[in-house]
């Protein structure tokens, strides 16, 4: 695989996109920009970091990507976070804020940022800012369901938030009370890399095979973490009640982010529902995702909260019928029996699984629409050109060349 | 744990050490030097790297640490690099160096790397200097047991390591046939870190008890990567051999770095011959690792191949008797007899094992010793010396400040 440039797109969006994110990228030739997050593998943040710096890269700005260093204990601590951040309860005892704190301390020390813009990802460097002179604006880049945060958390990180010079929310609808200005980006897809290529019938096969997935029956596929917001139990329940009406394999796919020490547990406590037609797989094998999600008959993403939901993007982008759960970033990229389904039960879930299953022609007819709108509305150009109106937006107010 | 200074080592190395090293680091304020490796977590370079750059900017010096951005498969083909470089056979397909080579264009593309010095840890990012214009020198720093190196590899990799300004191998029996100028640092320990700190026998015995390990019994433990040149398996024979003529407990403790694919298998093949008196545990927790040497009756590393085994060094530093591998760093740590036990086989490792838990006085004797030879040569601040040292030899020719 070649580093995926600008111009690739072209086919997809067209000429004129292309000329008017080059016209826009040409103001910022050589800006340095770094971003920060938690994770170089695993979760959708750092597979849209790994694209969107190379592809930055492609038009002359300098997008460099820094990632926090700590110890077990830290991102233990920042997983809490995060979950809070999504309305769970938090403990926030004195000791494990001052190790957060800490840690942050320490990147700080190491990481020289002098640079044009800081763009920091997620609460786990969220606190760096303390740390730092500023060079140029600041901005904290929140990929998470910020409907119901926690609010013993919100209330000790949002003097944090409003230091910085900009926030980016995936949806409009998680706005705040923040002195600092608000926008929103929802996230996109590479639709050239190897999660996301075209696959041809044989290496599909062959893939699938290599696992052990029987092909005999339809697929149902859910691709996702292992972590409880994306409801891999109701999954499973919803197909074991789909089961009585239809003949289907279900395929849970999940790997374990380096970042989240809940995944583990989480995958160990659904192996006990595995049955020849229930198949639940902790691989990191991004062509195996593409594959699953190419071939499935049915791909759902039944998550209770979601900042964006990406795999439902990735798997509208290949013509597959989806079941999303009507939360968060999920009801923006389908609409309710146009181009996908939205549940917001286990029942509903199943009777979806089954119409799906049972309907050939209609799953056909949602995927062809799934994927158009992903292509209007869902590819790395449409995001990179919301970079560039955000950092032209600072442009007057930090003299950026 | 707050962040070390160079003052915290006066009572350890003495006033004039400290001032020698301050008086180096001034021609240096503001000198920007980047340390590029393939892992921010698990295994030896990680925490030197976290100790040393903090340490470095301590003293005026900015010292930035950068990791690789990879996939599994990258992480795959480049621990088959690191193997081969310690003597493994290789199969260097066309498809793995292609692979290798994108990855690390990849990330070239990403860090905007116009410091004053670079310094490139081990294979992984080896390649990226084909990249870059040079605004400084780049340093190939290479922590492996360079004695044999898979002859196929080499000649890959060669024509790469003559484009740096200088290599800085463990030890001087790893020297090449190089254009390149080559130095010789041995690696060094944070005696403030958490795996090497003072702790209290309450503290102690509260780790030991969280992980239900018995102490009725002397304890004998190894702390590794579950590797197999750090052969676990030959320390297990060792043990049951022991067994036959003392009564102790084995435990063995690993963690699987992010960067190595095999550990999980190398930790799942053990798993069999645990019992009441041997335990294998895979668990991140550094204060345990600090427990277990401090508790320990004799610290096994009985390494095959072994650049310089950092674990020997942390627990000479508690005072415990060590068993080490005659093998690469091991044997400029331990002097036969004197300050520890050097051995060249299973047979010998166990008669030592034997040896030592028969005799309390001998390990105390030993453990002295080797806490004072720590002192005198393994301390973080005698490599930070180096680094000065190092820098200063090339002033002259890049014309630093």
């Amino acid at each position: 695989m070649r580093v995926v440039n600008i111009d690739d797109y072209e086919p997809l969006v067209g000429k004129k996109t292309i000329e008017r994110i080059r016209k826009k990228a040409s103001k910022f030739q050589g800006f340095h920009v770094v971003n920060i997050n938690s994770t170089y593998y695993g979760g959708g943040v750092a597979e849209l970091l790994s694209s969107m710096t190379l592809l930055m890269n492609g038009i002359g700005i300098k997008a460099g990507w820094r990632v926090m260093q700590g110890s077990p204990d830290y991102f233990s601590i920042t997983k809490k976070m995060h979950n809070a951040l999504q309305g769970d309860e938090i403990n926030l005892t004195k000791r494990k804020m001052e190790l957060y704190e800490e840690i942050v301390e320490e990147n700080s020390i190491r990481n020289h940022l002098n640079h044009e813009m800081v763009i920091v990802h997620d609460p786990q460097p969220l606190s760096m800012i303390k740390h730092y002179k500023k060079y140029g604006p600041w901005v904290w880049r929140c990929h998470l369901d910020m409907s119901n945060p926690n609010r013993e958390l919100w209330d000790y990180l949002m003097p944090i938030i409003e230091k910085y010079d900009a926030v980016v929310f995936s949806l409009q609808e998680y706005k705040k009370k923040l002195e600092t200005p608000q926008l929103f980006f929802m996230p996109a897809i590479n639709p050239f890399s190897i999660k996301n290529k075209e696959m041809s019938e044989w290496e599909i096969k062959e893939r699938l095979e290599h696992y052990k997935i029987p092909t005999d029956l339809p697929l149902v596929v859910q691709v996702s973490r292992f972590d409880r917001w994306k409801d891999p139990e109701g999954v499973i329940e919803a197909f074991k009640i789909a089961q009585k009406k239809v003949k289907a394999t279900l395929v849970l796919l999940g790997n374990v982010a380096t970042d989240d020490p809940e995944g583990v547990d989480v995958y160990r406590s659904l192996l006990d529902n595995q049955s020849e037609r229930i198949k639940i797989l902790s691989v990191e094998d991004t062509a195996l995702v593409n594959a699953l999600q190419r071939h499935a008959a049915v791909v759902l993403q039944k998550s209770i909260r979601e900042g964006f939901g990406l795999t439902v993007t990735e798997a509208m982008w290949k013509g597959t019928a989806v079941i999303g759960g009507n939360a968060g970033g999920i009801r923006y990229q389908i609409r309710d029996g146009e181009n996908g389904f939205l549940v917001s039960s286990i029942e509903e879930a199943a009777q979806r699984i089954i119409q799906l299953i049972n309907d050939k022609r209609l799953r056909k007819k949602l995927g062809r629409k799934a994927k158009e709108s992903v292509r209007r509305q869902f590819l790395m150009t449409r995001l990179l050109e919301q970079y560039l109106d955000m950092f032209a937006s600072f442009e007057t107010k930090y003299r950026l060349k």
